[in-house]
Parts: C-alpha cells; sequence; structure tokens
C-alpha cells in the first residue's frame, strides 16, 4: 500500500488531510487508516477558496463523478464506476397531502448499483484504492456495504473479504457470490464482524474498508449533499432525514453543505437543513446518548433489527453525528420495528417504491415529528432512502398476509 | 375509458397511430387496444420533419422524459414517473480485453425502478392510461413487467391486476404485494396468464396492458434506442445483442432509430446497428421461425426457463420482430441454461454487474457469434441487459456451489 506517484496536472482540488479530533493534516500521498495521533476518522480537505462556478455542473454525466473537482479521486482512469449516484428526486405529493405535508420529498437511494447509498462510498473507496495500487479489501457489513464492495472489487479486479452477521437476508450473502467475494458469517451484529476482520487480516494483507477507519467512503456519500442542492435548485428542504448506523452519510452530507459553502454554491449566511438520525429502537446507541442515558455509545448493546444497516451498536463516528445534530439543531429518534414494516406498505401502495426498512423509518419519524410539532405542514421535508427494499424480502416475509 | 379532451398546446410532437399491418390511421382522442382493422398491434406516430435539434436534450433531466417531444403523453401534470430511463452505458473492457472483445459495451437496465426495463414501457403506458382516467390495470407477465405495473399504478392511485406463472420466483410474487396489488399465480406461461386475463377481465373493467395490445408500453421502450444514440455521442454500435420475450424492446429500439433518421438526429444514410435477438434453448419459437421449422410461432409450444422473461411462445409482435431483424441484417438465436448461469458468473466477477439471466445469455451469444466470425473483434458491440439479477436468486440457488 504504497505512495503515490508525484501527482500530474488533475481536476481534483484535494489537497491533504486532517484528523477530525485534533485537526492534524497528513498527506495523501500515502494511503492512511485512523489518525496516528487520535485514532479517529481522518476527513479529506480541498482548497475550495477560489474554486469553480457551479455552472460547470451543467452538461456534466449523471453520476456522482459530476462533482468530481471536489472528489479525491486524481485521475478519471481509476474511476472505479458502475454508475453510482445522481439518483432520482420523487415529489410525495400524495402521501404528503394525505398525512399533512405540503412539500414531502423522497431521494431513492435504491436506485444506485447493488440497490443501495453504499455505492457511492465503496465506489471512492475502491478507485481510490485502486489510485494506491491495493490488490484487495476487506470489510466488516451489516450487508450492503459488503455488496458494494463485492461488486467494485470485481469491476477493479481486487480481492474482496466480506465479513457479515449470519441472520442477515441471503440476499445480500448471495450476490456477494455471484460477484465472487469470499463470504464469512459470523454469529452477532458489525462489531463482532469487525472483530473477525481484525483477526483474518492481521497481517494487513488487505485493506480494511471498515466505516470512517478509511477516509474516502465518506467522500462518496457526501455527494448525496451535493446532489441534494443541485437536484432543487439550490434551495435546500429544511429537514432532512436520515437512517443512521454508522453516519458516513449524515455526517458526508452536512460536509457537503460546509464544501458547497466555501464554494460559494451555497450562500454563507444560508439557513442548513435541520439533520434527523432516525435510529432503529433495537439498536439507538446514539438516542440514548442523545437522551443522556450514557455518556457514549463505546459500552452500548444493541439487538438485531429488521433494519440491518441500522445494527451498529458502536460507531466510531458517533462524535461527528452528534456534532452535525447539535450544529444543525437536530435530534435523534428510534423507530420500532413493527412501524418500519406500516411504512413499507404505505409508501409501497401509496407511491410505488419499496423502500428498505432503513429508509420506511424516515417516514414514520416524520410522521411522529409532525405531530410533536416539530416539523410543520409546511417545512419542506426530505426522506433520504438509502436502499431498496428487495433484499429485505426475507426480513419482510413474516408481514406480507394483511 | 373515455376519450381525451381536445388537446390544447402541447411538447409532444405525437400525431396518430396506425395499424402495424395495414397502415390504416387512427385517433388518439380515444383509448386503443389492437387495431381493430387487422387486430394487430398499434403504432404511434409523430410529426418529425420539422422536428426540434437535438441541442433540446443538454440540458435535460436524467429519466427517459428527457424525450418528451417524441413521446404520446401530451401533459407533464400526466407522467407517472419513479425516475426511469437514462440508465448506465458501461464500458467492458477487461471482460472485452479477455475475450477478444476490442469496444465492448453494457447498457444496465437493471438500474432502473423495480430493476428492470420493464419500467420504461409501465411508466409509458400507465401515464397515457392517467391521462385517459383509466382507473385499473391488469396484466399478464412473466414477472418484471408485473412488479413495474404494480408500482407505477400504485404511483397514480390505479387498482393493479396481476397474472404470473406459478414457477415466477417468489421475489417478483412478492414485491407486488407491497405495492398492493392483487397478484393471481397460474399453472403454465405467459399465454395461460393471459387466457386467464381475458377471464378475470371479461367485463373490460380493467386496462389490459399486454405486451403490444395497447399501443403505448413500446413508446417507453423505445427510449432505450434514443439513449444508445445519446450516450454513444451518436456513434452507434455495430451490432446490438438483446433477449427477445415479446419483443418490444427490440422494436422499441428499432422504431427509434427511423424516427432519429427523420428529426435529423441521425444521418439519413447511417449504416444501422445490426440486431440479433437472443433466446432461450428453452422457448425460442423466433429461432425456430428464423430457421424454417415452422412458418410461424402460433402453435409453438415452449418450455419454462430461469431466464424468466423469455418464456413467450407465441409472441404477437412476431412479424414485427422478424421484420427488424431482416432490415438490420440481424439473426436470432437460442442459448441453453447452463450457458446463462456461466455468464451471470463471469459477468459478476468479471466486472461486478449482476445480470437477469436475459442479459447474461446475450454474452454467451456474443461469444458464439465471435467464434463463428458473425462478430469481428473490432465490432463496436452492445450488450442490453434488460434487468437485474436479484429477483431471480431462487432460480440461481441450485447453481451456487462453484
Ligand atoms: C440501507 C441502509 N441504510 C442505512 C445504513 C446506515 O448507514 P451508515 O452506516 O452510513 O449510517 C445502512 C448501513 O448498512 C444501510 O445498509
Ligand atoms: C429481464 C427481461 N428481459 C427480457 C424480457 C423480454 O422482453 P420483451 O418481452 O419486451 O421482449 C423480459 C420480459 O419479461 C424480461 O423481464
Ligand atoms: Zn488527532
Ligand atoms: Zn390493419
Amino acid at each position: 500500500m504504497s505512495a503515490l506517484p508525484a501527482s500530474p496536472t488533475t481536476y481534483s482540488l484535494f489537497d491533504h488531510l486532517i484528523c477530525s479530533a485534533c485537526r492534524q493534516p497528513y498527506t495523501p500521498a500515502v494511503l492512511h487508516t485512523l489518525s496516528p495521533c487520535c485514532h479517529m476518522p481522518l476527513l479529506a480537505q480541498y482548497t475550495l477558496t477560489g474554486g469553480p462556478d457551479k455552472r460547470i455542473l451543467l452538461h456534466r454525466e449523471g453520476t456522482m463523478w459530476r462533482y468530481r473537482e471536489v472528489l479525491p479521486v486524481f485521475s478519471a482512469a481509476h474511476q472505479i464506476s458502475l454508475g453510482e449516484g445522481f439518483t432520482p428526486m420523487l415529489g410525495l405529493n400524495r402521501l404528503g397531502a394525505a398525512n399533512g405535508f405540503s412539500d414531502l420529498w423522497l431521494k431513492d437511494e435504491g436506485k444506485n448499483p447493488t440497490g443501495s447509498f453504499k455505492a457511492r462510498g465503496l465506489s471512492m473507496a475502491i478507485s481510490k484504492a485502486h489510485e494506491y495500487g491495493v490488490e484487495g479489501c476487506i470489510i466488516p457489513t451489516a450487508g450492503n456495504a459488503g455488496v458494494a464492495m463485492a461488486a467494485y472489487c470485481a469491476r477493479a479486479a481486487m480481492q474482496a473479504v466480506v465479513v457479515m452477521p449470519r441472520h442477515t437476508p441471503k440476499a445480500f450473502q448471495e450476490e456477494c457470490y455471484w460477484y465472487g467475494a469470499d463470504v464469512h458469517l459470523i454469529d452477532g451484529l458489525i462489531n463482532d464482524c469487525a472483530a473477525k476482520v481484525r483477526q483474518l487480516n492481521s497481517s494487513g494483507q488487505w485493506l480494511d474498508l471498515s466505516t470512517l477507519k478509511e477516509p474516502y467512503r465518506i467522500e462518496g456519500k457526501k455527494t448525496m449533499g451535493y446532489e441534494i442542492a443541485e437536484q432543487m435548485n439550490w434551495q435546500l428542504p429544511d429537514v432532512i432525514l436520515y437512517p443512521a448506523g454508522g453516519g458516513t452519510g449524515l455526517i458526508g452530507i452536512w460536509k457537503a453543505f460546509r464544501e458547497m459553502q466555501q464554494l460559494g454554491w451555497l450562500p454563507a449566511d444560508i439557513r442548513l437543513p435541520r439533520m434527523v438520525a432516525v435510529q432503529a429502537e433495537n439498536c439507538q446507541p446514539l438516542v440514548d446518548t442523545w437522551l443522556g442515558k450514557q455518556p457514549n455509545a463505546q459500552q452500548y448493546n444493541g439487538k438485531p433489527t429488521l433494519a440491518n444497516g441500522l445494527a451498529v451498536p458502536r460507531p466510531i463516528g458517533e462524535p461527528l453525528m452528534l456534532n452535525v445534530l447539535h450544529e444543525s439543531r437536530g435530534l435523534t429518534l428510534g423507530i420500532s420495528e413493527a412501524d418500519m414494516v406500516d411504512s413499507v406498505r404505505e409508501i409501497g401502495k401509496t407511491e410505488g417504491v419499496f423502500l428498505a426498512p432503513e429508509g420506511a423509518a424516515l417516514w414514520t419519524a416524520a410522521r411522529q415529528l409532525l405531530r410533536q410539532g416539530w416539523l410543520s405542514a409546511t417545512d419542506r421535508v426530505l426522506l433520504l432512502n438509502t436502499g431498496n427494499g428487495q433484499k429485505y424480502l426475507d426480513n419482510l416475509r413474516p408481514f406480507l398476509t394483511d
């Protein structure tokens, strides 16, 4: 995992990395994982002042690579792409009207390659790994990230090792096999998978793509923030609801908003959206910390949930997530299993979109927040559906009969 | 199923319908099914001479609705959209190089809403039905078309009745339920489902959306042709391989090429692609007619195949398909079940795309045609993958172990 050749001319404005805890800078000439100083996530920094006008976007391709100036990959030759990003932004007019919302939207990340927003992060991480000459990757996953890694590794001719909980629906496991990945099934949740990854990778032969343990997945995720702004014609929503597990999407979208302010793509004094982190009641570490029930999530124990991606009991990005909630005047709440299923059904029947339970939880949350008066009927509300319901059929089958 | 209000100003150049057999014209003021004259498919005709320049496309949305001038829907208010179309065009460089192709491409229709190219046809048919005030639809389907109809009917608040073979993978059936559709399971193939549709709908209470029995699904499908041209920068492939069941895609793509010539978007003297209709050996009515083994497919008996969408024993569009093959100097061939699975695996492992068996069959076909010299190494070859492998896991499971 070598050093990069001295970067020639590139369209990328990527300049250096900083430690998210102490802001110590690091060079991107070598491949990093957590910061050596604080053992915390590293974040990519760009030269944004004097950056390009947003009109550069007008004739760009319909993928996340349209934002290449603010992405860390130096050369198009290293883009490992399956067409990820620039997903549909759908108005939910009938559902909204029937429930007292006048400006309700859904961004449908289920339309990404491999069926979830994880495609963005893994496309970016694998592209960057390819640029550094990496030959194989390993990941602990609740499901979707593993499938995405398997697909992008195949596309990049890299070896892929995926470690997921044994209770993950078969659809996730089997899709990995079709991409030629090695799959390990573990009794437990994603933190148990992480322990297995450390054991399998004790020699360091593979690049570990655990959430926020390498700095580039989040750079893929942040493109959702750029798209929300561009697709809404630079009129941001009042509130964004996001299903938070490890939290890269939440952190990434917020990072994008801040970058766009620096670029001048958004006014410096714009009122940014309030960010809502939605969790599963069965595993709501962030909610418990937010409510003061624990100092942090480092000892939290969660249960499985049918929203597999939300079963992340001890997220390393917790401080970064809390920071976004505070800065944005947002909040976090947990949703029951039964409520998620009801929302899958209601959105399916009313709007024709089959959401992952993670995404469906957002709709329950939105209705609760409206009832409580935290949302108002005229707020522009965006549900960020992170995945397609397709791979969750095993989980949903018990609820099939009406 | 009423008459349209006298069309006000519209961006659509849609003018009238003609019978595909005798070219008798029909007005679009009322909703049609098969032509009253010949009981054959009707085709939409547009006023194309003096039409717009293709530069109108530059700033259009990334869906099939970017081609609204050449689509039959008169008003944007009736577009029932989930973000269908403008799917990725992926270079298959490694797969191609390893197999003697220097210019190999895949258009990935699996990225459409509901996971297949059927989304295009059903979005268009349901939009048009919405414009006519239809309140419910019924469809006989091999799987994907039914799922798509269920989704778009939900989005349009229409009733949906889906009739599919009992052996269709559970994923298709269950997704329909989540959209609130009525699902009927039939012992047999799609022609048996069609008989059931006639019985259920003997009163005519629902609009019958059987392939080519109403004139607008094909208008959705033809947008693939427009996209192929636009995404390849108006340099068409030498050969397009397409998995043909009912054949709407094949017929639609060809119709699009002809329309673009009339519009001046393609030169009148351009060499159009040779079109290859790929079928499953288990159900290859078109191949048998092509080879002179039968006068036509009207008595053909097929067997089920794991490429469910190719199990169409007696396609009403057969004459139109044969016409495309003749005009384009193309051909048709059948692929074995085992070869499809091998191709699913090879493309998964080499390029990171999980293809429906229908799409995978194209890759087997391409290699065979190269070996036979019908394709040459430098031909620009496009595989039109019509669906995502996700819903076929039941079919593929027996082949999982290497
Ligand atoms: C569908 C889905 N939604 C949400 C999440 C949580 O994402 P993050 O870990 O980035 O917060 C996941 C993670 O696996 C997921 O698969
Ligand atoms: C994935 C897939 N490919 C191909 C086909 C055949 O399409 P057509 O009937 O338009 O020829 C179908 C039809 O069900 C399908 O679902
Ligand atoms: Zn530090
Ligand atoms: Zn006629």
